[in-house]
């Protein structure tokens, strides 16, 4: 069962969260959001005012009643910087509070390059290379979070299994970017980084149970249940990619067949495309992203060849959504991911029909299927708001030490929940 | 996200349960094994004692400190009543508060009776049993708890859709029992039955995440997610017997084909039989339980078609609970229900053999496969814990209203957490 300290911590989540939402806001209208009692709000925004992450601005009437304190979140409170490893690319962003871009940076990673120190090196120049943009006026970096593909152990820090990498096997990760990168260090997976992201800042946000379906070169599907990101025992939870669609079917990586991640991975739409017509022009042999790209405009203009790669896509993503729809009643159904955002509006049209006919009535009544809202990477913001979630869940501990100067200490007017 | 009053809730459901686990205990060992404060457990604690499902009894000497409080559940504090409502039987329970059975009562239900007020009738019936067995001298009945297969609504009561039954379509059924019994009635399904049965009396206790695989006529997975039943936001997630396996397989009567249902759900271990073996005398062609039975005893025996028969069944099963621990990354796997309970060690065998070839290996390694330890209909005991929940969620308001007589009220140490 969850102690007081999870509660408490998922308490202030919730809090931030609804302040960055609707900044500026009351003490009273976090209340009413959040479900949560006056006084543990304001103990909350104490707290969260105490860490210098949300600022008073004033107050507003409140009908028949005496003017409400407004708190909004301090976008210049701290930085954040989070981290996409992919196959071919780090991808690194710096945040402000309010998690605006303030910068960014990429490397490229070339097939041979993914050996750790090599990753380790372009993970720190680009993180150097975001903090020296944001020059010497900006925030203090509170933490940096980074998406690492495969099995993560976020305890240890250990990226156990990267499935497109060979010979990467318990790598120490976060010690070895320890040695380069000064800052609180959080490791996570893309699946973890995308449900943040939607939870905080996305088609989640103020959802109970969400399901974040992740279509890239690997497939997986981020679970937001009660309100929270499931991660299961392991911290393994959301394989989605590897449950099976068709027994005995395409052999996967893994090691078991007709995982959902041989047909609607990139690889898997590659394939049906060389299968439906083996010259297209559409096909780019060892480029996933000109492929998709170019299926997306075939599409577009109409080609028979993409219109249909694009329907039996979505006609198998659409078998394996009905499964989590099933399976988990959620409220809503987020694709993500740089295939979801290319193939767009014809891919989801394709599932939304595909899901109405293979999911049971109730839960399909419950659930709204949508492409992610989120305009940047996801990957990244989700990577910042594991370093946000880093700073807020010891920030219980750490309120005394990281006092603004001058700030007074607030008294606590009830215990948090 | 989870509001006060739910926390509080499951807090009175953790506490009670430990109780129930460990009695007798102290309010120290309470706290150390739910990671609760000292004060909220003294808390709840204290509204437990009011409400009289559990006592006082004695003290124990504590190394070095003062003697402390010993509580324990309070057996004849309460009754509670399971029915598990099932195609062809009505079978009650009656339970005291340490849930130990103290009544039981069966109806059997015939193909041409399953309309609502016969079924009604039949409920009632062996409801009046139970209590008029339990006696006079028996404790105040808390509340009945009903399982209901299919959806079920169980804010209104309404059941939406049995799916072995044709016609019956939102029965408003708790309105319909309440026309015969005057106690509290909770209305849900056997999935989240045998999931309750099993996290508060079972293999779960203790547990964060678990699957409840439900092995019957039909298939289904109750999920216990962060500590608690996961239900989804129209109370039906767990229709995992209607997810894929085989797409464009074997037709189902959800609209899908190729669901987990159709390969080992009863009917379709009947059908593989069928299949394998035309005229084999394991076959009992309009008796799912006969036919079940036979090849327990097939098995035992060494019977091939028979051995054959349970080892696909443990593959098709395996390769569907495989993608439960890949997806969910669950402490522990439960087969529950007649099925699972009738093949018993060599489906479990089979199961274990196969989920190894299908599953990742991180979230293998952290889940255990294991048959219901529950001794009883797991259904019927799960029934009941619905009851017991019900008078727990509303004990908060009712602490007063309820209080034994001559029971001094309580001082509150701590607000509940």
């Amino acid at each position: 069962m969850r102690t007081s300290r999870d509660i408490r911590t998922a308490n202030r989540y919730g809090v931030l969260r609804q302040i960055i939402a609707s900044s500026p806001t009351s003490r009273q209208e976090l209340a009413a959001a959040t479900g949560l009692s006056l006084a543990t709000v304001a103990t909350l925004v104490g707290e969260l005012l105490d860490l210098g992450m949300i600022t008073e601005v004033g107050f507003e009437e409140s009908a028949g009643g005496r003017p409400r304190d407004l708190v909004a979140v301090h976008a210049s409170g701290g930085a954040l910087v989070g981290v996409d490893i992919a196959e071919t690319y780090v991808h690194v962003e710096l945040f402000d509070l309010a998690l605006n871009v303030l910068a960014r940076a990429e490397e490229d990673v070339r097939p041979g390059e993914n050996r750790p120190e090599r990753l380790v090196g372009h993970v720190a120049a680009a993180v150097g290379s975001v903090v020296a943009q944001a020059g010497s006026g900006a925030a203090r970096v509170l933490g940096v979070g980074v998406s690492m593909p495969g099995q993560v152990d976020r305890g240890t820090g250990v990226s156990e299994y990267a499935p497109n990498w060979d010979h990467w096997h318990d790598v120490p990760l976060r010690d070895l970017l320890a040695e380069h990168i000064a800052y609180p260090l959080h490791l996570d997976n893309p699946l973890r980084a995308c449900a943040v992201a939607e939870l905080w800042f996305g088609a989640a946000r103020g959802r109970t149970d969400a399901v974040v379906v992740n279509l890239g070169t690997g497939v997986g599907a981020g679970l937001v249940l009660g309100g929270g990101v499931h991660r299961g025992v392991s911290n393994s939870a959301g394989e989605w990619g590897h449950t099976t669609l068709v027994l005995d079917g395409r052999p996967c990586h893994c090691g078991n067949h007709g995982c959902v991640e041989t047909y609607v991975g990139a690889p898997g739409i590659m394939r049906h495309l060389r299968e439906l017509s083996p010259g297209s022009a559409l096909l780019h042999p060892d480029d996933q992203t000109a492929t998709v790209n170019a299926l997306a405009r075939g599409v577009a203009a109409g080609d028979p060849v993409a219109v249909q790669v694009v329907r039996d896509t979505a006609r198998y993503l659409a078998a394996g959504i009905a499964d989590l729809v099933n399976l988990l009643n959620p409220e809503v159904v987020v694709l993500s991911s740089w295939v979801a955002a290319t193939l767009g509006e014809p891919l989801l049209a394709g599932v939304r029909e595909a899901v109405a006919r293979h999911a049971l009535r109730r839960p399909l009544t419950a659930t709204e299927i949508v492409l992610s809202p989120i305009p940047t990477d996801p990957v990244c913001l989700g990577a910042a708001t594991f370093a946000l979630e880093g700073a807020l869940g010891s920030a219980g501990q750490r309120t005394a030490a990281v006092r603004r100067p001058g700030a007074p200490a607030r008294s606590r007017t009830a215990p948090p929940e």
